[in-house]
């Protein structure tokens, strides 16, 4: 119930329509959400105004298409995470328009124009292995509207290769740093750029890398100031938290 | 050396003033940064036109005294965290502009004016113990001149008083979170808004909390997208990341 | 051995009929819980007038299906949990009543009438993920005839959702809340109703979860008071303690 | 705002008293837990009828005589958890009615009758070292209206004291039971209760122990049903629970 | 109530002295211990014919001597572990036949005498840090009646310091073993003897060591099999399973 | 080189028969086990008179019969532990004598008689998913010349099946006690036996029992003193301590 | 870019070749590696004059030998490290000059000749299950040059066999020491060499080894000086440790 | 024993002089160590010819005294590591030669002349907080007779810093780098030198650095090949074991 709704209701109680015991009721029925003075009650997605994104792992093809469906259906892009080849087959029998990233794992299929957000995000990793958690959240920004540039294979055992496109990282208006074994790529990137750093530790190593805690630790220990850490291989987090910011930036730019 | 230096250098070399080997080994001897094209040199605070920060803990009064002069003698601002009110008094006597921020145990001394940011920065926290983590995240990005809105005591076992302060999270650029225990905090806020959320993780609690470890992995594995976590009481790093953030926006809006 | 089998010994023992060594070795070989007045010897599902429940994992169908003949040949209700669809199959071709609960995992055969408890248990979960920990909970509590209102999909990043739901869970005598991920819920759950607040953290989660870990010690930690904690994934056990309360209530009631 | 208080508005309304805008404005303005409706906005230890408690660790005598006065100047009566004798004293001389409870180091200030909840809890405890966690339980459960027995010093390495109380134990509403080292005695007693078990892990042991750790472990993996665990030391959570839990056989028993 | 006791009863019983039910209240009431058909019911310590121990730590001077006075009292020796030298004086104001054993922190209180084991326990260490835990195990062990060689300062990075003594080692009944750091004395000295190895991590070590994990995990995880392990700097738990061991060694050499 | 053959060699060189420099060149030669002096050299499994056991788990069927073979070749028994049915059929095929030990999933092949040890261990276990774990001790013990008495099925939940099977436990010269989740049997057991109590924590459970973490940690801080822990799931370990232990007896005995 | 290429382009500025800005456009373009006095820029394997390797884990066979044929293609030598059979197979297929170290599952391809060292490694290991890490490190060192000596199945318990060996193990520059369960053989070893020793902690053991932890913690707190850990089952990462110091060595040597 | 003190022992025997028992029991008694072959009997450090060294931390300064004056007596140098000034001045008082390394908080004692090792170490590390460790591993390495360059507070979030002093790390022949908080230094430095890497976890950090746990595991997760890592704080393994490699260097260097 809008502002509008509200008021409505109460000039129909003036007006002798609605009775105070009818008004009564309706009031207590309504979800929170509809009272616009809470504002709590809008599907947080909707709100933010970003498309639908569903976290693909333990579901199957048929729920994963199920629940595509339902979103496309109502005229909404979506993504799809962590999922396989099987499940994007199946999507893509359903909606043609689908599309698979292959080395993210991800689906999305856009049946609305992706509104721009008319910035950057530059995506670092250290290794090849942690390819696909900053694939993930290179699409995931991109998806939500973000220019995206790509910077890989950059780990600290080889500083000239980061040095070399350290323009190109200091470009951006967010960079996401993606960083298993022991996770040092996000304090080095921090202290050569001016932009926020979002760091997300990838499960990649063995042994003492306890599967990414290493590289966890690390991260949320870095000397370097300005720099976030999200979960464990957590690239869709990275880049929906990059989405946010440039939204900000957007707004802003066209307040 | 500035691309300016390095051109009157080459100018030198081609008039003939400057001789090739003396050349070499100017260049050679040079610092990093001091090449103009490479921009790993500059002094990271600096670079980033941000005031320096002093991390307070483990320093003694005379050590934070001398350091405080240092910077102020050029005529920079400077923000000391962790200092108690002895160490306070002893830059006080020195530099009478200093200020005491006695919940953040925070010192900002000012001998520059702020440039303001232009966006606004709410911090939240869940209870009364949490304050002087969020009070250092709030000092701190007042200091880099954010705009800072104080939600305290709002704990996710009491809603209705989170619920109140809604309007006011809701109108942030970033909103940071500080909370211990159990860590609710920042998935319920990040329900609720549309900005990015810097949660920070406190270390109060007791038993199993394991000095604010309970409430770290619950901001890690938060079900709310768009929240990235700092370590455990670093309110000055979430502080620092939002003033980044909002640099950007006041980048792009005068842009 | 009952009191008047005690007295019965004494008085053959008076009347001559025993000696005093016979009766002396009698007591001495007698398990304690046949005394009487030690009453540690009834078996607990017994003595505490429920079915009782057999924990399925790691059990073949076979060694299911034996147990569960055992149990229901004394005309005994009987509960299966963490029971795939195949070990149903074994057990229903031997016992027709018998009822699979997918979501659950649960096996419940009924051959005797459940005495109702006569109260309500809501039970709340956060995600989708959560269900099957939670309708164990449900079964638990339904086939020990406790009433059971079911509050599933209410993750705390989508309040309105679970304050939308809010009248169902505080007309509840007993709350289980099962989450994974942050495990946030129970703590505003608990926030908001007035009954006791039984938490299940779940194993639901990736990373930094640590299956479970994460959850468990939020839980522990909650700010709410009013929240006890079970095993990670144990639905069965929260079910259980919950029927348990409810079963005070009843003789309360009833007294 | 009561559903009376929502209707008079309303009245208002229709009679023409009061605008429309108005209206909308005051709900607008209202707190959320004002509309009657929601009742999520009651102060949660009023809305369920206790009185409020302190935890006094990290608090100065100061602070919580001034918390305690503005309790008790209302009329409630309080509970200070985690107290100090110096910190009693300082209550003592503001309100001669304080009692102090030595063992749990908790202090009560009585103004107002208890409400008697007409159940009993007992209260075990391992060894003596786990007195004061269990007192810190009995000390709330019997400030929230519990009847209280105590069966202290009955570790599981001498049974026969146990089972010696064991009648005493059985004659309970709800068990609390407190132990630390290897945290075994929540589960003995669960096996020869018939009532839902609250296990306390308390910190009491060295090295292995992991302050606590080993006991929350083995509490939290009790092989008997019908136990749920609170966090280390704390025993003002099981007393709590255990009263919320009466609370509902007072209400049914008086329903 | 011995099994004397309980014919007496019968016999009364039978002779009409005592009514069956008089007989049957008696039994009821009678702690389980006496009843001398279930022998859980002496005290423990007593049971097999040790003397009693008191764990010092965390008890005032007061609260030891007072404890020290009741056993003594009853023409009991009594050992106290965990006590500094200011307890020691208290006790020795009130006994003058206590001794302190400095090394160990213990003072042992002979007011009978001790019945000697007949056989002998080795307790080596691997540093000189280790010796307090080492001595602790071998004053326990000594106090028990058992005779003790020492074989300190043995590490096994200088193993001929080890093999040097290992006669001594190999002339024992049971060897315990207490090592800090990497813990690795047990595996090492298991290899070279015919006897059961009780090992004893101590807290000694800094980092990594965790005070005292390290040495844990490396103990349990000894590849030498005839190993057991006790919490860790639990001198005196291994000195009391030594004695056991050596009991039964007494009794069978008895028989 | 036993003592005679040293002295045989020392004689030797006496009569001129062998040169000093001979002499000298063959103790350097030997290993050390040979010199009679050191006894370090002895294989250890033999040094103990103890055939020897094989670690079966990661060992192929074609490894595991290879080393049989070497050892029953020179005419000793082997056992094998972590075996699968598999293992054993290529192992009875080589030699029929080789027995199965379902389980425990051990083979033992007895090709010389046992040495009887003339001792009792009992060996009891909380659950039935301990069992695998109990055997594996069982068998090793029996393997070892040990009687051995079963009792399973006794977990604390139950008291009195345990205080039933009291009479067994207390037989025996050393108690073998296997459980898993909570851990909490060991304490329970050693407060009724005068008997040295091993240990053993078993990988039974879920969820917080962290395989077998829980349970290991328990029984490393067991308010029961006499208790001593092997490693998680380690029945060799225990059953071979229990013969160690039972050696010593039977050494004194016969001495 | 050489410092020879450096003083070309400075030549050619003082000879008007080249004109200010279009030196200076080409200084700021190059890779810093190009430099010449930075030396960031060489990549690292073959700046130290080492072939390369490969991690194999989580590579295709189609992977692996597409890497290995551009290494070998341009005329370098590789090593693959945890490569099963048939990953070697593909790469045998392609080039025949491959060799496969079974217990090492490495692969080496050798198309130029090895760069011998000079200089000796002793591999040793505690047992058979430890081989496998032991032989990475063999033959990576053996790949990079060093001569090796394998120790092989010399574990504490047996010192003995460690004692025979020695000798060897002394020989050698540096000492790789492979030990699971409870690693403590790099103490031993430590205290019989003067060489460095390079511990490598293995995975090899189960239940409270937790996969190689008991044995890293072990080895990080050696009582022994002179000892460093690599990480858990990273017995490359030693190998090519000890290959750098006999580079060194031979440096020296040469010099 | 010396070889010839053996065959010395044999001649007697063959000449008569010596019976064989007597020379039986002469080997029987002697150390190992006297044999001369097995060379596992001179202590430690003076076999590797290194001055001693005494771990200061837990000692009084009476015992420091005392173990320095028995060392120094012998006319070797000395090194005392984690000693405060108050040790110093008592060791000062006795021997003047004493020198005090305040920021390593060790105390050097030289009697004789140091065998200076011919080779270089370079000592980085990452913030001034690391200072402590870092000066002990340089102390350490001085005493033994290393070159040492200090660079310390070359951070990674700063790299200009590390990259100007980067041609003084590759001149070492070892390079020892001690950094807290995210460790993250040795992968960096590892990726620039030649030189084997010694790496340094120190314990400086807050939060979730766990007293150096976060800095440990990057360290062992190294991308960089060549690193091996040390205790927590532990600059003096760091420092010994560069000298152990140095030594190496002079010998094959002089050989």
């Amino acid at each position: 119930m809008s502002p509008e709704g509200l008021r409505a209701l109460l000039e129909g109680v003036r007006e002798g329509r609605i009775s105070p015991d009818d008004a009564l009721e309706r009031l207590r029925q309504l979800p929170f959400e509809d009272l616009g003075f809470a504002k709590v009650d809008h599907h947080r997605a909707l709100r933010r105004g970003f498309p639908e994104a569903i976290f693909g792992a333990g579901k199957s093809p048929d729920q994963v298409r199920a629940i595509v469906e339902s979103i496309v259906g109502r005229g909404q892009n979506v993504l799809v995470t962590r999922a396989g080849r099987e499940v994007f087959e199946g999507v893509a029998a359903l909606r043609p328009e689908a599309e698979y990233h292959e080395a993210a794992r991800c689906i999305s299929v856009r049946v609305a124009p992706t509104a721009l957000l008319g910035g950057r995000v530059a995506v670092a990793c250290a290794g090849t292995s942690d390819v696909p958690v900053a694939e993930e959240a290179a699409v995931t920004a991109s998806f939500h509207g973000a220019e995206v540039d790509r910077v890989y294979d950059v780990g600290v055992a080889g500083l000239h290769r980061l040095l070399d496109r350290a323009p190109l990282i200091r470009a951006a208006d967010v960079v996401i740093v993606a960083a298993g074994m022991e996770g040092a790529l996000p304090s080095v990137v921090a202290g050569i750029v001016e932009a926020p750093v979002v760091a997300v530790p990838t499960s990649v190593g063995y042994g003492a890398s306890f599967h990414g805690l290493a590289a966890l630790l690390a991260m949320l220990n870095s000397c370097a100031s300005g720099v976030a850490v999200v979960n464990i291989d957590n690239g869709f987090g990275a880049g929906y938290l990059a989405s946010l910011i440039l939204r900000r930036l957007a707004k802003r730019a066209g307040g």
